[in-house]
């Protein structure tokens, strides 16, 4: 845990599983600016965005700048091969997709040393969910013929990049950053810079303005690595790397993030069976009051609703349905036992076709990440 | 700093200049082996050996039993591509020249990324010494034909290893062992671990005991590299590696360790001219007396002589003839210029010699690092 003002529910803390009650606060408190302002010079701006789930960025100006000028940016994420895709990892998802279309020059990561160090997977499991977490993003939309799909562990340039900034990462800086860790996990940060920075080697077309779309629990990684490319500015030339930030996703447990860290029911994975998808939804936390009557008086609060963010973060794709459901939600008319159920239904018909997709996607997978 | 006991000055920092002023307190601190018990024993054993310069050892039973029956072991050592060859350097070179002598598999690990991590050199800078460095090691002896030389940086296994080995590094065992140092000094640790347990993968026929000739201030590595193979011995079967230390030679000017780090005026590279040899030697401190009828009648002290260590280690093959020295030292009839007369031959004498072979080995040393 680290990052951390302790006068406030504000936590930062990339490896672990964030709480963020304030994002206005941590905008000030990180130095993180809001995206607002922007938004009606990007073009095509997409969903969300327009909902200000995307609420932060640092240096996106750079990029949308690139983007407006049609000159070269890169866009860089990626997924630690822990386990399945589920709906958190769907907005990066969804944002590299959205980026690439706009030009970027794309880059999708496997952090597989990350998932090694940080959460004891070692290789050979990973490599199984890494086929199937580049299926997913395959069928999520993502161009592989224009895109660089790798594993950290593969990468050795990744490593080499790593190995150069490790001089420049004091103990002190690292403990303020990540608290208190082994050393394989300051590694797997310094690898992580590495990775940002990747786009930006000669190899690659050398220096060019890069977004690195994530959550906003993910900002440690980029203040450490837009440091370190400062420091290592001269040799490198690199441009400090540029952000979008979105807001983290619930769980469906209530708990603050939806996460692989959390427990299974907490998380809608891309993969689940429908009879999965329904027991999770219907057993979900809502917003919604102990009695239907109370609720019929008093109305639901889809502020701290997992059902209402998995509509308003990705199902739900006219804005003013979403705004409908959030009226009849406050003012009681829509109460959690139908709005679960007409959830189900949207989880499964994308779930369906999304596995269909992924299907086909899989050899594909294989042969990028050279998997037998 | 660190491994400091803080009652006595034996002080093991490995990537210091170590004061180690009582070898018997070091076996008992850090439990270190005594070697004489052994030297019976050890087939074909060296000058360093006899002299007890070699004082030390962990495991060393295991490589004495392979070597007696001809049974498969490795040796592996290294330099740090910051300067030239001195006599330092020196006893580490003729230990693993003397153990591929004795049928050894020999691995040269060429220590850039240390270079790098610990001595700020980049790696551009640390080729050229690398090229020279293995020339001058060929030129001791060392036959390529039967070793594996290598760079770490360019060594993708053993950057790996290290990146295993992570996980299992905690902070508070990284700073008792290296004190609190930057991030990439506690990596260049790891990739030490790597470079030692190298020969025992798969690549190079699988677990194996080696061997790791050092001086005595290295120990730090050996035990942390000794913990990491148990904790994955499981995965890779890992022997712990075995190693021998010698006594750290004095500095020309009376510092406890001639070393890189300490000014030129301290240390004798292979690759000096004559002019600087004669001066150095002729400006050294010694063990004498401040004049000569005062060392006639007390004698001087071998024990704190640089003068007499470069004979005792390295330049006085027969023991007979260094007993002598250090009598007529003891009782005053050699006095400390003609000493250092005789001294500054046998050097010349040696370095001509040493400077001629290692010219041709250049090229060699270039084919082999692949440098152009």
């Amino acid at each position: 845990m680290s990052a951390v003002d302790k006068n406030t529910k504000v936590l930062l803390d990339p490896f672990g599983t964030t709480m963020v009650e304030d994002y206005d606060h941590l905008c000030k408190e990180f130095g993180i600016e809001y995206f607002k302002p922007l938004l009606s010079k990007v073009p095509n701006s997409n969903m969300l965005m327009r909902r200000g789930i995307i609420f932060g960025h640092r240096d996106f100006e750079r990029i949308l700048e690139a983007m407006i000028k049609h000159e070269e940016f890169a866009v860089l994420s990626g997924i630690k091969p822990t386990g399945q895709f589920h709906l958190g990892t769907l907005m990066t998802a969804k944002e590299i997709v959205y980026f690439q279309k706009q030009g970027g020059t794309t880059f999708y990561c496997i952090a597989d040393i990350e998932a090694y160090e940080d959460n004891r997977i070692p290789l050979e499991r990973s490599e199984k969910y890494a086929v199937e977490n580049v299926a997913d993003i395959l069928a999520l939309g993502l161009d592989s013929k224009n895109a660089y799909i790798y594993r950290q562990m593969k990468e050795t340039r990744v490593k080499d990049l790593a190995i150069m900034f490790g001089r420049a990462l004091t103990l002190a800086t690292a403990k303020a950053i990540y608290g208190k860790r082994h050393i394989g996990l300051y590694l797997s940060a310094l690898i992580q810079a590495g990775d940002i920075l990747l786009p930006q080697l000669r190899d690659f077309g050398g220096p060019k303005p890069t977004v690195v779309p994530v959550g906003v629990d993910q900002d440690p990684h980029l203040r450490l690595t837009r440091d370190l490319a400062q420091k290592f500015q001269r040799k490198y030339k690199f441009i400090p790397p540029s952000a979008t930030y979105h807001k983290l996703m619930k769980g469906l447990t209530g708990s603050a993030k939806m996460s692989k860290r959390e427990a299974a029911d907490s998380l809608l994975t891309l993969n689940e069976s429908p009879e999965k998808i329904s027991h999770k939804i219907s057993n979900a936390f809502t917003g919604g009051k102990a009695t239907i009557a109370e609720q019929r008086k008093l109305g639901g609060i889809p502020e701290i609703c997992p059902i209402y963010d998995i509509c308003m973060f990705h199902f739900i794709e006219k804005d003013e349905d979403i705004i409908k459901i959030y009226n009849e939600c406050r003012n009681g008319t829509l109460l959690c036992g139908e709005h679960k159920k007409q959830t189900i239904d949207i989880v499964l018909d994308f779930v369906n076709e999304h596995q269909r997709k992924r299907r086909k996607f899989i050899d594909k997978a294989r042969a990028i990440l050279g998997v037998m």
